[in-house]
């Protein structure tokens, strides 16, 4: 496989993916299904706010499932579809470079 | 190879390519060495001081190497340097995916 006209699929994706959250509630998601305040705890420091909205962006574009059990107390919950499990394989690409750039960012040190 | 704990290298790893051209001036150094203008024309809409910036930030992580010939008129030339390279498995899953994601997107139109 060529990178030849990368640009493209490989800015969309970066679109997909950008900011700090998405991939992070990808990681979480691709353990299990969750709830959104256990999502907001496992994401330690973001807000309310921030995690509806980026909830709302991923599922509008078809990454996650929504799930509201029409519960009182309310029960919503947050599953990957296969077009979001199957960004799993950017992940595991990312993950393995960071590793490899962390080992080499501490031997500079 | 688990996706567990996979924030902190996932994180780096975003930070190193985050925005819009990192990804792109990769993709164009995987090709070739490139001189200043020929990463300009070919990354056409970049302007000149964003394209130093951004060089000079991913030189500066190790990703990049420029190499000054001290001619007059100037030859400047930027390679990956061999972390530089060792994203191109990064780039290859993003690109699976942007693909994968564009033929789901263009079905459902």
């Amino acid at each position: 496989m060529s990178v030849k006209n990368v640009s493209c699929p490989v800015e969309a994706t970066m679109e997909v993916i950008a900011g700090r959250w998405k991939i992070l509630i990808i990681h979480q998601l691709l353990e299990d299904t969750k709830r959104f305040n256990q999502l907001q705890r496992e994401l330690g420091g973001i807000t309310h706010r921030t995690l509806a909205k980026q909830l709302r962006e991923m599922e509008e574009r078809g990454l996650i499932k929504r799930k509201d059990y029409q519960e009182i107390p309310p029960r919503v919950e947050y599953s990957l579809t296969s077009l979001g499990r199957s960004l799993e394989r950017v992940l595991l690409a990312m993950h393995a470079w960071g590793e490899y750039y962390g080992r080499i960012a501490s031997r500079k040190k």
